[in-house]
């Protein structure tokens, strides 16, 4: 089953994205076979993970960002059927001190790619790591590449 | 125009780059139709944006990284004529404590490219995002990836 | 000399790398001549370098890194040998306030893939930036990409 139609099985609407409005950047860039996909998130999820954010409200913003980033995509490239696989993606959580639960938060950005793509097209190789601050006041960023088809 | 061109018409003359001191690495990688470039930042601008940094003094750091980047890529490939689009930028800005506009300090970057390579060419696929501390303590650091011609 | 001989005359003997647990990613993505690692580090060295964890520690933590990658890569294509070059590396040092030497943790990776590659094909593109946390409370993580022959 292609990822469209596994997406129209799940029944997943995908979310409406906004115009870009400040910042100066492409949200998907096409080149030499890949995709590049800039950072994004939830912006309704805020604050720090691990104190005023849970790890359930920041794996869901994740896997809310899965989404929105298949909706770039599907805009860009027409069908996310053009997606072959994910290859890399970079998950930044913004910690609280001593939080240590980075990968279990950018698990739900892959768990949404996967049930989209499978385990061994949807997971890529991946870099979760905590910082201070983001776009925002945002909880969660992920950034992407992909490979065309 | 060419942005060695526009470069020229613009009368922005490009940074002389310091030897390479400690750092274990190369400014630049040139693979597969693509050139790597090394995280870069004005060391002469010291500290946490939003508090010992204001956004603007931020921004024209994040400038005058864009135009060390233009140095390092001509001294790698001879001409910037020869990079054809900026495919991805990373841009790290060392943030105070709530600080959340990341995105406008990243403008100062992408605005210096897309004067040079216009809009379509010069805004590529972007992340910003804070972070505690970065090399030399200085407040903003960039890496890239473009694609050459 | 090839990466796999110089290791065998220098007697380094790779790190055995335990099963995935629950991060959902792979470790090494191979695309268009391309090897994507996932982010990693060295679990046993924990804390905030500058303060907990001293830049040798640190450094050290950063070249068993580098020896993970290996053994990563090592198992994804058979062969060290098969990568021909270190194109790009993101070095993530968890840091104490104000503690602004990433670069030489850094150089603890880079020292170790120049070992084994030499300086001109071992040496790439490098971001090394202070962030706040990382899984399991590490104090250096590092993702790379390499080309293959």
């Amino acid at each position: 089953m292609s990822p469209e139609e596994r997406l129209a099985e799940l029944g997943i609407v995908l979310p409406v994205m906004p115009p870009l409005g400040g910042p100066r950047l492409k949200r998907v860039v096409v080149q030499a076979g890949f995709a590049f996909v800039s950072g994004d998130g939830d912006e309704s999820v805020q604050g720090y993970v691990g104190s005023d954010v849970s790890i359930e409200q920041a794996a869901a913003a994740a896997r809310t960002t899965a989404h929105r980033h298949c909706t770039v995509l599907r805009e860009a490239l027409g069908s996310l059927d053009r997606v072959g696989r994910w290859v890399k993606t970079l998950v930044l959580v913004r910690s609280a001190p001593g939080f240590a639960d980075q990968p279990t938060v950018a698990n739900g950005y892959s768990d949404a790619i996967a049930e989209l793509w499978g385990e061994e097209l949807g997971l890529g190789a991946r870099s979760a790591i905590g910082v201070a601050e983001l776009p925002g006041g945002m909880a969660v960023e992920v950034e992407a590449i992909v490979a065309l088809v």
